[in-house]
């Protein structure tokens, strides 16, 4: 039997804990992954068999055979963040039995609580002892580099840094991890993937909704930028732009992504580019613009799309703009890297003479690009230029296509099962580390600040974002 | 209208002119591409009208309305490569009846048979005058390089070089060509092409078919080496190795292929693998060994399978194997050219430690590659690796694919109509030039005597041929 994990969420209670982290611990436990105990904090009265009922009714149906197999091992203690912790320690003893226990604890917490719950728990003891105690920090970690400080500054108090795990959910993805893993297992790429051959990259997170309910409140505090850009963006950004780590040790791994990230710089002539979606359409019918959503102000200040220009200006990237989006209320959704590369050198095929035959495409040399497509398609595909058929050398654009389900079918994991098993498992190369989260602030707050522009609900954004384009051909990518 | 174009094939009642260049010159007048007449000269007593049944009759049932229309522009006149050919210039005068014709003469005549043709020829003064005068020469050129020069000094004493167009259909075909285009209109494989990145090329031609029926005289005398290496092959492989013109123009074009041809060598140290087919099956049903063959004699000594190793000996290829493959009677029909590129210079996805769980494949690194299907299928993919979802670093292989036929449908024009075009446009870019066939000839003429060995029919050919790949990692693809 595997050793004894008690994993303790704080905000069990809430939408995250019901909808992702139970589910993700349901089929670790199911997988016999790891021994696992779960046991729920928050401030309702519940019983344990009142907490049991709570989560297995929010389940996917296909789910409630496992959880009943499972819920003996889930346990409920009323709390609080800022209350003594006694109790909680006393049932988690009683739990183990005597038996050593690894403890994992999930801050799933508002973000004003990060700060008093790390204190309590520090003082608590309840970080120390043990075959190991670890936590798990949700975002956002802080809203800006001085806040992000104070919260490091906090957490090193009270724990060492081997023992936090700050989560991105994006790098759950298995998409996402296979963009290290097609960089570095594959010797084709990594010779191409520098200034010399490719022109630019782009990011992309585009989503059809508007802001969520519920979510109104924090989102409208924080805007696109933070709430997205900050941290999964750039944490992509990392991946790609990363030097190749000389092993997959976490430490050197994330050294290699510090790296990229404390290189990042966004050039002070190529400003963000911010807008707020007004009133549009979304999948045919019409939808309020941002400032007539529930629980947004009049006086709001939050951006709702943003579109830089940033550089990571070393040797391997010095000149190559990365371009990142995002935004709600657009046309579709979905989340790529394009790498845009240069064209040849001199054009042979001049077919200019000749009537373009297809696509309306024979004039032009179309530069080749490699897609990773992460959501909602998982795949990769290599646009090049191929001959048409017949008389003269007319090219025309052609795709090396590969869907990550056809070949391994639904096997994806969801990304916090892989998250919480690797936290289980102690491996934090997946999470993210107090200077790679500074680095990518330091890099966001030198943004200046910009003037709020709007565009239609189920638009491409605004046109002023396709400037970032100057001096590179190319154009913002619809997935 | 197109100015008139007077083709005449000499051996007219030939399988080649009947299965290929008649239809090819079909599809050139129905799709109006030029304002063709036709006259074929052979040795049987036709009128033109028998020789329009005859060639109706050979004709696929989805051509014979396009024919009717045509029929009246096929001509006929009763002659020999050897005769006066003065009936012949009479009629194509009749024919042309005072109007400028540009004048096309295909030599589809026994090798014997080009050195007195071609004197004729130029004796009859038909190769002067004229917008223009062009002759198509079949291959074998020759079946050495003394006999390939001597050849060219026949040809240059009765014409210039720009009149003489030496074909080799493999050049016709879309996807050799289409492997130009793929490497010089795309900037993402050139930086690759060299021995830095790639670890060895493999160029095979496998047939299912043994010798065929009527041509085992011919065959028998040349074996697998004359027939199919020396010509086709190393056009392809030239096309592979050649430094990227500066131009299209034809000259510029075929200096780069040259180049590449005086670069090839065949190590001492490697001699070539050279075999027979004795009786085994195909397709499942037993069939006679290469000796048992009709029109094989007892004594015969020409190999039906080669393998070699060459290498292109400049700065680019230098200690790149080149691996050639060719034979009759192998498990499956295809023709490729597979470039496998080095592995990574570290192995970061250690996955040994794990139970391997796709294919089998989990511990080992596997090199990329990228296969030029020629055919049956023209198709591109590109090997490489992916990470296996679920936790630890586990990689597998996978393929970005392409299909000519799923992008362009069956647009593919049969070879013989684009070189028959291009001869009328005049443009020799897919022909060879003198200094190709001649280096061509060089290096397989250096190549030493080898035993012949044998192998069953329906196998891959002997296992002597393995270790044509010593010092790399790989084997003999199988399509």
């Amino acid at each position: 039997m595997e050793k004894l994990v008690q994993v303790v969420i704080f905000g069990a209670s809430g939408d995250l804990a019901a909808r992702k982290l139970v589910p993700a611990l349901l089929a670790i436990a199911s997988k016999g992954a790891a021994n696992l105990q779960l046991v729920g904090v928050a401030r309702r009265p519940y019983s344990d068999a009142e907490f049991r009922e709570a989560l297995a009714a929010r389940l996917d149906p296909g789910e409630r055979g496992a959880f009943e197999a499972f819920a003996g091992r889930v346990h409920y203690v009323r709390g609080d963040a800022a209350d003594g912790l006694e109790p909680l320690r006393t049932r988690l003893d009683e739990l183990a039995g005597g038996a050593p226990a690894g403890r994992l604890f999930y801050l799933s917490l508002k973000p004003g609580l990060f700060v008093p719950a790390m204190e309590n728990l520090g003082g608590s003891g309840l970080l120390q002892g043990g075959p190991w105690r670890r936590v798990i920090v949700e975002k956002p970690f802080g809203h800006d580099l001085a806040s992000a400080r104070t919260l490091n500054q906090t957490l090193h108090r009270v724990a060492e840094e081997s023992q936090i795990y700050r989560i991105d959910h994006y790098l759950g993805k298995e998409t996402v991890q296979n963009l290290f893993a097609f960089r570095f297992n594959n010797a084709i790429f990594e010779p191409l993937w520098n200034r010399r051959h490719i022109e630019l990259v782009q990011i992309t997170v585009a989503e059809e909704l508007g802001v969520e309910k519920g979510r109104a409140g924090y989102y409208d505090a924080v805007g696109a930028l933070r709430d997205m850009v900050q941290n999964h963006m750039l944490q992509i950004l990392a991946l790609v732009a990363m030097e190749p780590p000389s092993s997959l040790d976490p430490e050197t791994l994330r050294d290699q992504k510090v790296a990229a990230l404390k290189a990042l710089r966004f050039p002070r002539e190529d400003p963000p580019v911010r807008a707020r979606y007004k009133a549009g359409t979304a999948d045919g019918r019409p939808v309020p613009g941002y400032l007539d959503e529930e629980g947004v102000g009049p006086d709001s200040t939050a951006e709702t799309f943003v579109a830089l220009r940033a550089e990571v200006a070393n040797w391997r990237w010095g000149g190559v703009p990365f371009l990142l989006r995002h935004g709600k209320r657009m046309p579709k959704r979905f989340t790529e890297v394009k790498v845009q590369f240069r064209v040849p050198p001199i054009q042979l095929f001049d077919t200019c003479a000749q009537p373009p035959v297809v696509d309306g495409l024979a004039c032009q040399l179309r530069p080749n690009h490699l897609t990773l497509s992460i959501q909602p398609r998982e795949a990769l595909s290599l646009g090049f230029g191929v001959k048409v058929p017949g008389p003269g050398m007319i090219m025309a654009p052609a795709e090396l296509a590969f869907d990550y389900r056809d070949r391994f079918g639904a096997q994806t994991a969801p990304a916090y099962e892989r998250l919480l098993l690797d936290a289980i498992n102690g491996d934090p190369s997946l999470f993210l580390r107090n200077d790679e989260v500074e680095a990518a602030w330091s890099a966001v707050d030198a943004l200046p600040a910009q003037p709020l522009l709007d565009y239609p609900a189920g638009s491409w954004g605004p046109p002023e974002a396709d400037r970032l384009f100057h001096g590179c051909e190319g154009s913002w990518s619809r997935g």
